[in-house]
Formats: C-alpha cells, structure tokens, sequence
C-alpha cells in the first residue's frame, strides 16, 4: 500500500484548457494560489522553484515502518501524496528513531468563524502526527496577523480565535499535549516568545521581505514585521512553559505549501541564532468545489464545504457545485466514462475515504463509466455528512473551560521532560541539531516569488 | 523672572564661522543630530519645519501661575527656555486648571550603562512636572530598539535597562506614582500595550516611517515596526495597571526635540484611533563640551562629563575640553571680555545654576572681562561636583527592590483614582480631548526631515 498513486489535482485542467506557458508561474504565497495555467498550480515545479525535497517512496517506507512499530497505519493524507513536498522530514523521522525530542507547530489565521474542510488538513494531520509520535503541538491562532490584513477590530480577532479554537480542538487534539494560542493573548504574556521575535526581526531587512512575500512601501509596517510572529513558534524556546527554557528541541510543521515562505524566511535565520531549522510537510492546495485552479475562499460559500454546512447544505452543494468529470448524457458517460482527474467529488474522496480497496474500485469504475456522477456524488455525499456531522458534535462539547484549558500554560510537567542541559552543552547539541542542507546559507536569496502588488 | 533670556546654543558658533547656507537643512532625528551649519542647530527653524510652536512668554506666564498656586518656581530648563517648543502644552496647562488627569510619558534608550549629564535632561523636567502637577509619570526603556541598533544581544539590553533605572530613580520620582519599565519585559507582561502597538502598526505604512524617519529597503524589519512601540505609551489604555483600562487619559513628553519624529507620528495615528494626541515640550540638546554643534556621545568619554565621573575626572574634563569664549590672554581678556555665546561652560551654568541673579551677574562679569575662564570653569566644576555627587549617592540607594518597585504594576489604586467611564460617554470624551490644531489631519505629511541613509 505504500508509494500509492499521487494525487492528480496538479494535472485536473488538463482536458479543459491545454495552453501551458513554461515561462508563467504561479502565485504561490500565503495571501494568494494564483495559476496562470489552465493545468493548476503545478508542484513538481513548485518543489524545484522553493527548493523543497518530494516526499517519495523511501520517506514513506520510513513512515510505514514506523506506523506498523506503533500498531497505526499511514494517514491517506500521507500516503496519497496529499503532503508531497517537504524539508528535512526526514531528519525529524530519525530523531524520532533515535527517541529524541522534537515538537509539531502548526497554525491559523483566524479570519473567519466558518472553517472549511481544506482548513481541517493541516490539523487533521497534526493530530494525527501527535498520536504517531506522542509530541507536544503548538497551534498558532494569528489574530493579529488578521487584523492587520482586514478589515477588522482586534477585538473581532480575538473572537475568531475563540471561536477557531472549538473547531481545532474538535479535530481530537490531546489536552494534555497540546498548546493552542492567539497571538493577542499569548504575545502579551510570555516575554520569551517578544524575545524571538526582536532576534527574528534583527535578522530579516525590508528587501528579504519585499522578495520573499511581497510588501511594498505602502504596506503598514505591522505586515512587514509580521513574519518574525509566525516564524517564532519554530523555536522551542518561545515556549518555556513547554520545554522548561530548552532551545534544542527542534520542531516539524505541517502546512499547505503556500505558507512555505515564512519558514524559507525562518531557516535562513536559524542558523545565525545557533537553533535548529524548522522541518515541514507541505500539503496541495484542497480543491475549490468548481475545480482545483485555486485554493478555496472563506468568504464564498460556494466554493467549499464548510464545517457550520447542514446535512442538506452539503448535499446541495456537491449536488449543485462539485465539478464533474463525468459525460454529458448518461449514454455517453457509460460509453466512454469520466474523468477522474478533473472530478472534484472523486479528488475529494482521496482526502476523505479512508479505504484504499474502495478508492480504487470508484477510480475504476467511474473511469469505465460503470459509476455514474451522481452515484459517485452520492458516496461523497454520505462520507461528507458523517465528517461533519461528527465534527459538529465534537465541537458543540467544547466549552469555555475546554477552550480554556487548551490556552492554560501551567499543565505541562516541563522540567521532568525537559530537564535543563548542562552548561556548556547548549551551543553545541543546538549546532549539532541544525541539519547540513543544500539551502543552509541562503535560502532566503535562492527564492522568487513574486505576488500581486498591494 | 518670567520670560527670561532664551539660550543662546543656537547661535553658539557665530563668531567661529559665518558660513550659513540657508538652503541646507539641519539633520536632527532620533539617530543624528548634525548642522552643516557652523552655528549649530537652528531651533527657530526646526519649529517652522517640524511644525510646533515655540514656548512663549504667555505660556511662561500660564507656568508662573500654576507654580505660583503651589508654591514652587517654574524650573529654570522650563523658564530659560532650554525647553523651547512644544505642542499642545496650552492644552495640557488647561486641562490642569480644570482639575482633569493627565500623565507624563519619558523615556530613554538604554545603549550605555554611563549616561552623561545631556540623558539627566528629561528625568530631571518630568521630576519637575510630576511634582508641580502631582501626576502619574511612565518612563520607557526602549532596549529593545536598542537590541536592534546595536550590536548587543537581549540579555544586555536588558542589563543596561535595570543599570539605567537606577540612575533614573535617583532623579527622585515619587515611587507610588512612577512607573519605570523595559520593552522587553513590560511587552511580554501586558496584553493591552501589545494591542496598541498593532493599532499603531496598522496605521502607518513603510513610505511614511521611510519619509519621517528615514529607514531604507536594507533595514531590518524591527526597525521599521519600531516606531509603534516608542508611540504606544502615549495612549493610557497601555497602561491599564495605572488608568485602570481608560483610554482617555492624556499625556505629555518632555524629550528633547530629536524624539519628535516619533510624536508626530503618533499624533498623525491617534484620531484615527479616536485617542488624544499626546502633547509634548521641547528641550535644545545639551551641548557637547567641545561646542554646542552636536548633541553628545555616550561613546565618546571627552565629550561630556559622565554621572559615573568622579570628582577629578569633572575637574580636568572642564578644565581641558570645555570650549571657551575667553581670550587668548588674561590681558585681552581683561580688554576685550569673553564670549558667553561660544562658552560651553557658561552655557552649562544656565543649566545647572538655579540661581537667576547670580548667572546674570557671571554672565556680565564675564563678558566684561572681570571674570576670567578660569574662574568661570571653577564655579562650573563645583556645581557639577555637587550635582554628580548628589546623584552618585542616590543611586547608590537604589537597591534591586528599589528597582523592582518602581518596575511594578501592582501599586496602583487604579479604579479608585480613574472609575470606569459610564458606557457609551467613552467615545465622546475621547474626541473631546483631541484639540484642534493646524496639523490635525497630515502631520507626517507636512513633514521632511532628513537623515543619512543606512
């Protein structure tokens, strides 16, 4: 089962629209997926363009193993290639062969209270990653990032975080282990975490920023300081509540690709503070109901499920949105079948439908023209009913004081865990963390990406 | 007594070089203080193109009375003019005449633990101002921005912070009502200041901190964003420890007139964020012993005399380096008589010598030729003598819970002296409190002040 087919969303257009021009490329940033090619966004060349490593057949052989060590098997995510690109993965799998730390951060900008099934990725793997390796996890809620950018009060930001915190919290999160914050509130009370930043900020001008995300001069300057906020959490010691004050604990994030930029910036700067580079997992984009293009958008309803959707909100939405790979006629589609490469309700079985014998049976038969669109809607439907549904239960017991919890930072037993190094000993064991890669001096000047002027 | 004789450090260098281009300005921003000119800055300018007003004899007058009420004497920095300009300090005496709150806001970068006798400055008029009006005063140590200039890591940033607090409270402040705190402790303790400082940061953009203050595309982002954290503090609700959560407490800064970029850039902010803009007075730079072209160094030990100097270091530092307007014999002395204009000594006894009557009295001997440069150096070197002394044996008081008193937040009878506003008055009071002035709307845009690049 390992190695299995990788997810086909970068070639979906294809049939739509054949006009590829080599020279255009993508809008990839965390503001915008933006592709000027009618094929989507195309990650073999993402991966050369950010210098990231594909997660291939031997990264996964590793997982397998160390899945089939615990009784788990491979998340569908990981194994369909859905996390396909990634830096120094497979450092942080042989820390955890070798029963050395490490911590797993991952995060959200808060902008909206109704969530998306593409935002449950990142967390849904996370969680899964945690139960795998029994880690502590850090999850960012940046509020202040999203007032920044909106239109919005920082009180409403703050609220967003409330609210986000239910929906990540009913991904099944472990109480004990995870750490969940808003920037508004954690910022102003933990002085370590303004330390990292200010060490961040000294080390990125205005050009790298200008390069790496895009600013110009008419952008405020909380946007231009920003990225020094998400890159912080990378370092163990913005969280001395968790790792008693060490700043050897090296950490691993799952992201969408596009968030790729703030961690190229934050690997540049490592090194010159004698910390251990960030590892990551990137995932593609979730597909947008109408078609894999671009990523999906929190303020059109339309374009996504989201986890507030009814039963029969969904059902109306993939009935009526979901773009369909089948055939005009259902004479035509028997004949000569669909397309699964263009077929968002079947791309979004290979996220959703845990069984791989079944996934492989739908290809199959919807290729042959055996299952028809709305057949194939109709189990998509169902999987997509229960996933929300039972998120929806799940979060409905959140309350004040569960939320409360996941914020606490006096429920960690640090110093057991974490006992201190001895003197002396941190600057070498933080050297020795940092991973010898390609990219090690200049990662910020090796990159381009461009994005829409503000 | 009242309106008394400004000072003369303006046209100090007359009589060494006549050259004046018109054409080129002064260089005068919180990292440089330069004059093409040989006359040294031209204060009557910078008031033009900063757009303040200048400390007239009414407003001395306004000063008399009050001081009068209580009975105290304006204090001579504020009365010889050495405070020159300001902005809304009618607004401020107002305020005090009606009986409303208002606090005082200062503050220092702490780059050396040797501060010399220019830093005692604003310490010694906000002492002054918080006596005279009985009011909350707020200092801030900015070693973060220090962190970010220099080249110094955290941890000494702070150590300078806790040296420097030491010399400030030797100053005197009323412990129950000074707040004395460090950037990178306070921010990390307090939500409310972090709040304002991305208000801050929403609102001003690249171009504008470029044209007010400078900074270039190679800049590091922390300086960039830096100007809010500087800014923040003139808006009670950073403090909510001391103005128990009101945001309509006013504040004046007594700095010297290097800072104002960063107020001008607060002032443009705060209607936008339906806050008072905070009022300021002005202060010359105190000159350098070699002439009063530049402001001093803390990083040249010839050119001031040092708190941490000792008796005989003052003695020969005045003796050896202190410019003088005498003649070049005791016989031409005696003829022609000395220049009080060009004579640093003498400029520093208008500082430091309360006794108005008696600096008249130096002031014609002087320039009549019956008091030599040596006798005019030996009643200088005596009252910094006692002026360092004294300073020196109160700071040696200041223990380490001297110091985290004044760094505490817990003191404050803060619902007691400001009880919440009644809901709904809040945003009325605010505006209420924001005077009109000429600049209300484009502070920053009405403004050129030059620098050199970085």
């Amino acid at each position: 089962m390992s190695g299995g087919p990788t997810v086909q969303i970068t070639d979906s257009m294809d049939t739509v629209n054949e006009v590829n021009d080599e020279n255009v490329e993508d809008i990839v940033d965390p503001w915008t997926v933006q592709s000027s090619n009618a094929k989507g966004v195309d990650y073999d060349k993402l991966i050369k363009r950010f210098g990231s490593s594909k997660i291939d057949e031997s990264l996964l052989n590793r997982f397998e193993k160390i899945a089939a060590s615990r009784g788990q098997k491979v998340h569908p995510f990981i194994k369909r290639g859905l996390f396909f690109s990634h830096r120094d993965l497979d450092h942080i799998l042989s820390l955890h062969e070798q029963g050395k730390h490490f911590y797993l951060y991952t995060g959200r900008g808060p902008s909206s209270a109704a969530m998306h099934m593409g935002h449950l990725i990142p967390f849904m793997t996370t969680r899964y990653l945690q139960k795998l390796f029994d880690v502590p996890v850090v999850i960012q809620l940046t509020d202040d990032e999203k007032f920044l950018w909106k239109d919005l009060q920082l009180e409403e930001c703050f609220g967003l975080s409330r609210e986000n915190t239910k929906d990540i919290i009913a991904c099944g999160f472990d109480p004990e282990k995870t750490f969940i914050f808003s920037d508004l509130s954690y910022i102003g009370s933990c002085k370590e975490f303004y330390w990292n930043m200010k060490r961040i900020e000294k080390l990125v001008t205005f050009n790298q920023v200008k390069g790496i995300f895009g600013f110009g001069d008419s952008d405020c300057i909380g946007k231009i300081s920003f990225p020094a906020i998400q890159a912080a959490p990378s370092f163990s010691s913005s969280f001395p509540h968790i790792f008693n004050g060490r700043t050897d604990i090296p950490c691993l994030i799952p992201c969408a690709i596009d968030q790729d930029p703030y961690f190229r910036m934050t690997r540049d700067v490592a090194p010159r503070l004698h910390l251990s580079k960030p590892a990551l997992m990137h995932s593609v984009f979730f597909p947008a109901l109408q078609g894999a293009q671009t990523k999906m958008s929190a303020s059109d309803p339309t374009s996504s499920v989201f986890l507030t959707d009814t039963l029969a909100q969904i059902k109306k939405k993939i009935n009526k949105y979901a773009f369909s790979g089948g055939r005009d006629t259902i004479e035509e589609h028997r004949k000569y079948g669909g397309d699964c490469e263009v077929d968002v309700s079947f791309q979004y079985l290979q996220f959703f439908l845990d069984d791989d014998d079944e996934l492989e049976q739908i290809r199959k038969d919807y290729s042959s023209g055996a299952l028809l669109t709305g057949e194939l809607k109709q189990k998509l439907i169902k999987i997509l009913q229960e996933l929300v549904g039972h998120h929806q239960a799940e979060r409905a017991k959140v309350t004040e004081e569960v939320i409360n919890y996941f914020w606490r930072t006096d429920k960690y037993a640090c110093s057991e865990k974490y006992p201190p190094l001895p003197k002396g000993s941190d600057k070498k064991k933080k050297k020795k963390g940092t991973p010898k890669t390609k990219e090690a001096t200049d990662e910020i000047g090796n990159l381009k990406v461009t994005r829409e002027t503000t």
